[in-house]
């Protein structure tokens, strides 16, 4: 646990500066404050009146994602929300889950037995037991990237994953792309659906033919790229479109593999924008989710929940990072 | 203006209460004291705070909506939107707009005249002036009921008509109706065009044939209704869905000119859930929408604007309220 010693060397200020801006004082600027409050969640610190009101718990549950690196996707989602928890006393735990576990203990169960008020799930799947308990829970849940119907207690949080594919592919349209190839994750997860939607819809709206050729679906990591890459090439794709950034790692490696040059023969797009996409060769463009951002709305949402305002779906807006993976097409 | 001891009265409790209540006095409880605060709101009460920091300015602009008495649709909306805006200290205006004045005056140079910081639109249309500029402001501005695409500036806020329309055709299909006619507004609005879809969509969801002469566009009005019905009867609809409340308030009527009784021979559903509609008769069957959270959403989403976190779209859930409107389906 971090002291505030540290705090205050992380962000230049003296001890007592830190001291006042954790207990609210009145001489410390609002935005230095909360600068000061960001970091100590950032860096694990936990107040007097934090251990005192223990008994006022969030829980983060996490599934099939990897968070505890800051390189990692869940990283500031979850930092995001600690943040935006703690500014209300919340005392937030982080649980790993497995799809096992959830077929031992209801959630409602564990929820209620631990103390929670609330929870945050990130990277559930949709055949989960717990997704399927979702749809007649009573305690206030907030999704990241799944939806459930028609329960009021249970709220679903993302980016707009149509918007994010048409700007991508608007981006390539004028660059003289017509070829564009799509490779995504498996079909199991709402989001994926999603975005092969966004990926149909967004064709469409800009007059190109969809070929089934230049679409696959295979696994959210870098290696899936091989199944699918030559395939594509041989089919003169001059653009690929990636469900996610580690699927664009994997496809620039096997592009090169191929004998093919990145951004100057195939363009290459991510979803995402992974903290280490900026530093690929060549650098990504990708639709970046900001993820610290995600997590703040994960717990304004739940925060909605536990007031009875029943939000049923926020959605923020991507942003789409131009870098150099994309260029001017190129006939083949 | 409201005074401290008007508040009082109207809350049954003492002047000082209501005083420190205003205050933020620590003897006051937390609930206490935002009830004292939203009542303030409602009633119109400003304090010096408030007067001293009239820099901090929000607008709320209303086309094409009644606000101004408490059974009319808009008002809960600005209401809500008020209270909560009130916690944060900003003072806010209301201004009905007309769309000649938007042809007269820039969105962007109005908003910088006149000192707001952001501004809540509420009853648009999408062919409105101020509504194609709105795609490049850079003012934080929120819409009820209407999207603008791929500006970080502007978010959408609104209940998910998707699941409104689906728990009603679930509710008809339940009681026995396959012979459901859908009475809907013009289609010049998104939240029109996207209550047709939910109808197309959750007719086929339960497997229910989508007969032409069933639907029909009008306008949000009682009057509408004498336009549609009688051919809806004719074609043996035995159950009637409506684009909003007004509509089936003019369709129970309509169905009583023709000579059928509602519930018995036709069930009726509404959308809003007016103030009134509890007690027409028979009281209507309808989806809710909680207009007071709508409007602390919508400042909610322009907070999270003027904060840098481009919200796109929060969407609160529809409630279905059932009343006396609605019963078994009957051969004829």
């Amino acid at each position: 646990m971090a002291t505030i010693r540290e705090i205050a060397e992380k962000l230049g200020v003296s001890i007592s500066t830190v001291s006042k801006g954790l207990n609210g004082a009145n001489d410390v600027s609002a935005e230095l404050r909360q600068k000061i409050l960001d970091t100590a969640v950032e860096m694990g610190y936990v107040t007097k009146r934090m251990k005192k009101e223990e008994h006022k718990k969030l829980c983060v549950f996490v599934e099939n994602m990897d968070y505890e690196s800051a390189n990692q996707f869940g990283y500031d989602i979850i930092l995001g929300f600690r943040q935006a928890a703690y500014r209300d006393n919340w005392h937030v735990e982080v649980l790993p889950i497995t799809p096992g576990f959830q077929t031992k203990e209801k959630y409602d169960t564990f929820m209620l037995k631990n103390g929670y008020s609330g929870a945050f799930l990130v990277g559930f799947a949709l055949q989960d037991e717990w997704m399927k308990q979702l749809e007649s829970t009573g305690i206030p849940t907030v999704l990241f990237d799944n939806f459930i119907r028609k329960n009021p207690n249970v709220a679903y949080i993302g980016t707009d994953s149509f918007e994010g594919i048409d700007t991508a592919i608007e981006h390539l349209t004028q660059l003289g792309h017509t070829r564009i190839a799509f490779l995504n994750g498996s079909l199991h997860s709402m989001i994926t659906e999603q975005r092969q939607q966004a990926f149909y819809d967004s064709m469409a709206a800009h007059n190109l033919v969809l070929q089934d050729e230049l679409v696959a679906n295979g696994y959210y990591v870098a290696e899936s790229a091989k199944d699918f890459v030559p395939s594509f090439l041989k089919n003169k794709a001059t653009a690929i479109v990636c469900g996610n950034d580690l699927l664009a790692y994997g496809t620039i490696k096997e592009c090169e593999k191929c004998g093919y040059r990145v951004p100057e023969d195939v363009s290459v797009i991510g979803f995402d924008d992974l903290p280490l996409s900026a530093y690929t060769t060549p650098a990504l463009t990708t639709i970046r989710q900001d993820r610290l951002e995600l997590g703040k709305c994960g717990y304004m949402a739940l925060h909605s929940l536990m007031n009875h305002v029943s939000v049923s779906k926020t959605l923020l807006r991507p942003e789409f990072v131009i870098r150099n993976s994309t260029a001017k097409a190129v006939d083949r």
